[in-house]
C-alpha cells in the first residue's frame, strides 16, 4: 500500500470523482501518520482531498475509530465500577456560550453520569476550561483516574485533554490549522467525535451551532455538519441527537471567563436568561432521556427545571467545585462583587433597535482579555462584558448599554472600541429568530 | 502574508469557489518554498487546493516565471552572440516517440536555432537523454557554454537539465510526485514551460499526446493541456501553438534505446515510417515557420522533405552526435547489426487485425530494460522491440510479429510475456484514426 495511491483514490482522477476509501486504506494513513512513517506533506495533501471530495459517514466513522485508538481511552466501569449510560454534550462553539456550565450539574442532579472533557477558547469563542479556571484552584488537570473518582462523588467531572488522549487528533489538527484544511465536515466530525467517545461517553447530545458567532455561518453548512455529527456517532455504536441552534448574538448578559461562571451560577439559583436556560433546558432533556432519567424530552424538561427550582442542580455544582479544588463558599461570596479594576460603560449613541453582532463581541473580548490572540497567551479571568440591554432591545439615546472590563487600561480601550462596532441602532424591530432551529435525530 | 490564508483564497470556502491568486502571493508561496520559509507540507496542501481549484493562464504564467526565476537561465545571445528566434519542440511522451532526434536535425538543416533540454524516462514512456546515451561517449551532461558552442556549430544541442536551471520545479516535482497532485493542467504547463523557457526558446511548439499510450488518455484533458500550454507560452511573450496527436499504439517500427536511434538514421536516410516521418514533418514545419525559414506550414514541410532528400538532415545529425562527442562512423556502422544478445521473437496465435496496446508496450519495455522501475535504475541501451507487423494489420497464425531484446535472459523472459498482453487480434479492422488531431494556436 502507498499513500500516494490512497490520496489519488481520494482525489479522483480526471472526470472520475474521489472514491469511498477502506477501512485498511484509512488505517493505513492515520496510523503511519502517528508513528511518523507517513510525512506531513502527504498527510496534508490528503486532507485537502478529503476538503474537495468529502468523505462518507463509513469513512468518517473508521477515521474517527483510528484516531481514537491512536491514544488512551477512558473505562469508567473498569476505573470505578462506573455504570453508564454516561452520557455528554459538545456545543461547536460560540459567545457567551457557558451552556455546559449550568446544564452538567442539571443533568447530573437527575442521576445522570457525565464525563465531560472540554476545551479552552479557540478563535473569537469562549471555551468551558477558560471559564472554570476562573474559579480559584478549580483543577481542570485531571488525571483519568481522579476524573473517574469525581464523576462517582458528584456525577460530572470536567477535564481537559490528556497527551495521552487521542494523540492522533492533536498532530492532525495542528496540521489542519497551517495547511488550510479545518473546514471540512468529515474532518470536523472525527476530531471532535473521536474525543467524546475517548473520554468514555455512551450518548451524545450536540449543539451545532450557525450564524454570525459560530464557526458555521450558513443553516445548510452547520446542518450537514449535525448530520455527520449524529450519523457518525450513531454508526459506531452511540445514542445520539442534534440541536441545529443560532449564535447571531452573545448568548446569556454575560461574556467573559468568571462572569460567566457568575451567570451560571445564576442559571442554578433560578435566575438565568431566558435564552440561557431554554438552550441548557433544550439539551439537558436530551441527555436525561438518553441517561435513562425521564422518558421524553418533555418529560425532560419538566424534570431539569425541577432540579433549578428545588436548589439541587446548584448544590451538584457547588459539590463538583469542592471535588475540583475549588472553594464553593468562596465562590458564593464572590458573587456580584468579583469585578475587573479596568471598567467603562457603553452608552447608545442614537435612539433604535440594539442589534450585536456576536463574531465582532467575541473579537472584543479576546482583546479585553478573555481569549487569546496566540496560543500562548494567557487568558485574564476578570475580563469580559456585562449586558445591560441586549439584542431587540429597543433604546434610547445616552442610555447604557453594557459594563466592560479588561485586562489592563490598554486592552480595555481596544477593546471597547471594537465592542462599539458590534453595535447598531435600527430602526425597524430586527426579525426575532427562533434559537432552537432544528433537532437532528 | 500568510501561506495558509493563500492556501484557503485557492481552495474556497464552503459555496465560494476558490478564487486567482496574485502575483504577490504566489511569488510569496514559490520563492518561499525554495527558500525553505514554506514547508514542505503548506506546499503539499498547496497542489493539492489547485488540483481542483485550478489556475488561470495568468496564475499559470506567474507561477511559471517564479519557478523560472529560481535559478539559471541559459542567454544564448549573451554567451555566444547568437541570434535567434530559437525555437524548440516538447512532447508529452510516448511509447516510440522518437520524433525530437530526426526533427532536430531536419530543422536545423534549414537554419533554424534549437536549444534542446530533454528528459529521461518517465513512468511507461521514453526519454530523449536515454535514447541519445546510447550513442557511445554521447554527451548530454553540458554546461551552459558547451550548450551554447554546441548550437552555434551545428545548429542544434541536446541536453539535460541542470541542477542550477528552474531548481523551483525539481523540489515541487519531487513532492508532486508523492502527494498525488502530478495530474494537474497549470502545475504540468508551469512544470515544462519553465524549463523550455529557462533554455532560452523565442518559440515553442508542443506535441500533446491523447489516448492509451498517453499520460493524458481523453481528447478534452490533452486539449485543455495543450490550450494551456499555448496561451501560458504566449502570455509570456513566446510564439507557440500545439499539435494534439494520438498515442494508442507506439509509434515506427522500432521501440528501445538505440533501436530508436537507429530508426532515427532511417529517417533521416528517407526510409522512415510514415506515422514518425508525418508526426515528424507537422511538428517541424511549424517550428520551421516560427524560426523564420518557412512562409507557411506546406511550404515548411516541402522544405523539411527536401532536407531530408537531399541529405542534409543526416549530415546535421551526424554533426551534432561528433560535436556532443559521439563517432558518427562508428555509429553508421552499428546500423542494422547492434542487438542485445538475449533476443526472441513473438508470434501471432490466430488470424486477425493486430492491435497494439502502447501503454502495455511501454510497461514490457520497462522490464526489458528499457526504462526504469525506479529513479535510481540504470537503463540499458539495446533492449527493445522490433516490430514486424504493426496496429492494423491483418495476421495469419503463426506469423512472426515482433523481435524483442532484452538486458537479461530474465528481463527478456518477463517483458516477453507483458507484451503477449499488449497485443490483440480482432475480427473486424480497427477504425484508423488520424495521428494529428488537431491544431491549437
Amino acid at each position: 500500500m502507498r499513500a500516494a495511491d490512497i490520496i489519488i483514490k481520494k482525489r479522483g482522477t480526471g472526470n472520475q470523482k474521489g472514491q469511498e476509501l477502506s477501512q485498511e486504506e484509512i488505517e493505513f494513513l492515520v496510523n503511519g501518520y502517528v508513528d511518523g512513517s507517513i510525512p506531513d506533506y502527504q498527510m496534508s495533501a490528503f486532507l485537502m482531498a478529503v476538503y474537495f471530495s468529502g468523505m462518507t459517514f463509513g469513512e468518517t466513522g473508521i477515521l474517527t475509530g483510528c484516531m481514537l485508538r491512536s491514544g488512551d481511552t477512558i473505562d469508567l466501569e473498569k476505573l470505578k465500577g462506573l455504570k453508564g449510560p454516561f452520557v455528554d454534550k459538545h456545543s461547536t462553539g460560540g459567545v457567551g456560550d457557558k451552556i455546559s456550565l449550568p446544564l452538567a450539574p442539571i443533568v447530573a442532579s437527575l442521576g445522570v453520569k457525565i464525563p465531560m472533557m472540554s476545551g479552552r477558547g479557540l478563535g473569537h469563542t469562549g471555551g468551558t476550561l477558560d471559564k472554570l479556571e476562573s474559579i480559584e484552584d478549580y483543577n481542570v488537570n485531571l488525571n483519568e483516574e481522579q476524573f473517574a473518582s469525581i464523576i462517582e462523588k458528584t456525577g460530572f467531572a470536567m477535564m481537559g485533554q490528556t497527551e495521552k488522549i487521542v494523540p492522533a487528533d492533536k498532530k492532525m489538527y495542528a496540521l489542519r490549522d497551517v495547511t488550510g484544511t479545518v473546514e471540512s465536515v468529515p474532518l470536523i466530525t472525527a476530531s471532535i467525535l473521536s474525543k467524546k467517545v475517548a473520554e468514555g461517553s455512551d450518548a451524545l447530545v450536540f449543539d451545532v451551532k450557525c450564524g454570525k458567532g459560530a464557526f458555521m455561518k450558513s443553516e445548510s453548512d452547520a446542518g450537514q455538519l449535525a448530520s455527520f455529527l449524529v450519523k457518525t456517532a450513531q454508526a459506531m455504536g452511540k445514542s445520539s441527537c442534534a440541536l441545529l441552534t443560532r449564535m447571531d448574538s452573545p448568548l446569556g448578559f454575560k461574556v467573559g471567563n468568571y462572569l460567566e461562571i457568575e451567570e451560571t451560577l445564576e442559571c442554578l439559583q433560578g435566575k438565568g436568561p431566558a435564552d440561557v436556560m431554554e438552550l441548557t433546558y433544550a439539551l439537558a432533556s436530551r441527555m436525561a432521556v438518553f441517561g435513562g432519567m425521564a422518558k421524553d424530552t418533555e418529560d425532560g424538561i419538566a424534570k431539569c427545571k425541577e432540579a433549578v427550582k428545588s436548589g439541587k442542580a446548584l448544590s451538584k455544582f457547588l459539590e463538583n467545585v469542592k471535588a475540583q479544588g475549588g472553594n464553593p463558599d468562596k465562590l458564593l461570596g464572590e458573587q456580584g462583587k468579583r469585578r475587573s479594576k479596568f471598567k467603562s460603560e457603553l452608552f447608545a449613541k442614537q435612539d433604535g433597535f440594539l442589534t450585536v453582532d456576536a463574531y465582532k463581541t467575541g473579537i472584543a473580548c479576546i482583546n479585553l482579555g478573555v481569549g487569546r490572540n496566540k496560543s500562548s497567551d494567557k487568558v485574564d479571568a476578570d475580563s469580559g462584558i456585562i449586558f445591560c440591554r441586549r439584542q431587540g432591545d429597543f433604546v434610547k439615546k445616552g442610555e447604557k448599554l453594557l459594563e466592560v472590563y479588561g485586562k489592563s487600561p490598554d486592552a480595555l480601550e481596544s477593546g471597547k472600541q471594537q465592542l462599539e462596532a458590534a453595535l447598531d441602532f435600527c430602526e425597524e424591530k430586527p426579525e426575532e429568530k427562533k434559537l432552537v432551529l432544528k433537532e437532528i435525530k
